[in-house]
């Protein structure tokens, strides 16, 4: 796993030097008929990314995004009116049937279908129109990671060929601010220990990130076996915070930018309750970093700042694929301290089938 | 909150007799013009709500149904294409007020907006141009219950406006569905006494029960400050299920039906991890709860089974509401044993505000 968290940078770069002619391909297709509603089909970490979508996609391109619900086509064999849809399935190995019988039928009542795996030979690759690679090699490890970030990437190309405001610049300053991410390896390991006798936390992520907090919750689950609860901070909020315990594990994905807001007053609110809370974010808050590392209950994980922007679109929304590393890495480095191996959590196989 | 529980009965019966005039009414606008794209909005109790809408609408009606990201406009300020979309809020006070801006936003933008809740006077009953009314009384318990069930019952009405095959009747039937479920009480509150000591567990639903694994895990979390993750059963094999270790508790929606298959393996796979499995399931499979019996570590409530049905819609569809009264009572009572007060949770108040 964590092997396969390091190749990221490299993945990244080459899928995205690859496929760009793709997203080009795709952004001429698009320009001649936009679609009026994007679903998006997943399971699994590949549905993390596809919340990740859900987000990007509405916010860049303004046209409603949705979830699909696969047991709405699988169970109760509904017939959902898919016309000037843009579907959109999301599979590592390409192979998922539920994730490929929503495909298949959107297909066959008329939306434009895109297909994101890992696998050109796979039942998706031939079931879809349109066709993104992820190019991060044989992912090995159980446990998603490299996969992840690859379809993040992925969603950034989709946006930008559905004419969204994504700068294919900015892209491509994802595999070094990831690199830099990495540099936090042994910092983070060495973190993890006070995590050894965990047995559940919280995620919380907002927004673009919100993802994250899914996609860290799974990795807490798969690999740690901690029982990992996600949610986004106004999620908390209407309810949940009610559990929160002096001492219970929190973690925030906490960017600087339009979330940070919620974010911080989220912070107050859990260190009333006195949790334990960690906060992923970057150096761009200095005061804020300050004070929260002044209070003894809060644990900052400080990424490298990310260089200014033109100010076109928010520096927060290219934060999502960087933000992941640092909660992959700490999920792989307590699952060796646990004496648990992230490659082959028990009761998993690498492709899960379900009805 | 259980005397509350137990009003839902009456205000089931009330709410439909006084509402489905409305109901009528929208009938016959809708019937003009249908919407091509529902779009539901709402936060903590109301927000299981309305991901029960999600499922029975687009199940009943075909047409794209999905859940609003507030913080895409609250935070992103996101332009949203709402042309011929159906705009639905959900809100037990009519004051929350991210779910109230996505209504204002999206009426401005030209969807037909429809208000559920269960103040006239409230903020959202200005703003929506269809209202429904849950007339359930005024909720003074923290923890939603006869809100919840009253919010259900006025998506069947919103199903039965957009043309699906609902029927009245069947409707008609709810309330004393409902009463024979809380007919449970007293075996549910000696069971609760084996759970003292829970700090963890999962809950489990699928299809149209996803929701009320939502909501009992939201009411363990509130009243009884388990950490309670939520799943469909699908996602709890994509991943999640690797966490589970021998007794931890797992609690599972099984309703005869269309679902039942999935979460009858779902338990198959549960009981080889020796997780401690309560389900609530009816008595229409015999075999299969003997079955069930005959295991060591699975319980069950039985639910009363339903009078058998005309055969157009299967009778799943109605399980819902009766299905979430059990795990209400089980919510309140271990909340009971605990010596917690579950109608002022700690760090909650009535009306949550976010941004």
């Amino acid at each position: 796993m964590l092997e396969e968290i390091r190749q990221q940078p490299k993945a990244l770069e080459k899928t995205l030097r690859q496929e760009l002619g793709s997203a080009n391909e795709l952004r001429a297709r698009l320009a001649r008929k936009r679609p009026k509603l994007i679903v998006l089909v997943a399971r699994g970490t590949s549905d993390n990314a596809a919340q990740f979508g859900r987000y990007l996609l509405e916010i860049t391109t303004g046209i409603p995004t949705s979830l699909a619900a696969p047991s709405i086509f699988t169970l109760y064999h509904a017939s959902v009116d898919f016309k000037d849809t843009l579907l959109v399935a999301i599979s590592q190995s390409g192979e998922s049937t539920d994730t490929n019988l929503v495909l298949k039928q959107a297909r066959a009542a008329g939306a434009l279908t895109v297909g994101i795996t890992n696998e050109a030979s796979s039942e998706m690759a031939k079931l879809c129109e349109h066709l993104f690679l992820v190019r991060a090699g044989r992912e090995k490890s159980v446990a998603a990671t490299k996969t992840y970030t690859g379809q993040l990437l992925m969603i950034y190309l989709l946006a930008y060929a559905l004419g969204a405001p994504i700068d294919i610049d900015d892209l491509r300053r994802l595999p070094d601010w990831t690199s830099q991410a990495l540099k936090l390896e042994r910092e983070i390991a060495a973190r993890a220990e006070r995590f050894r006798f965990m047995d559940h936390a919280v995620v919380v992520g907002r927004g673009l990130n919100y993802s994250n907090a899914f996609e860290f919750a799974l990795k807490l689950m798969e690999t740690c076996y901690v029982v990992a609860e996600r949610f986004s901070s106004a999620d908390l909020l209407h309810g949940p915070i009610a559990m929160v315990e002096p001492e219970l594990p929190v973690f925030l994905f906490a960017p600087s930018g339009v979330t940070w807001a919620s974010q911080q007053s989220l912070m107050q609110r859990l260190w009333q309750v006195k949790a334990e809370v960690t906060v992923i974010t970057d150096q761009s808050n200095p005061q804020a970093i300050k004070e929260l590392n002044g209070h003894k209950l809060a644990q900052c994980i400080c990424l490298p700042a990310r260089l200014a922007h033109k100010g076109r679109t928010p520096a927060e929304l290219y934060t999502p694929i960087p933000y992941i590393v640092p909660a992959q890495i700490l999920a792989a480095s307590l699952a060796e301290i646990k004496g648990l191996d992230p490659d082959r959590p028990r009761s998993l196989k690498k492709v899960t089938l379900t009805l």
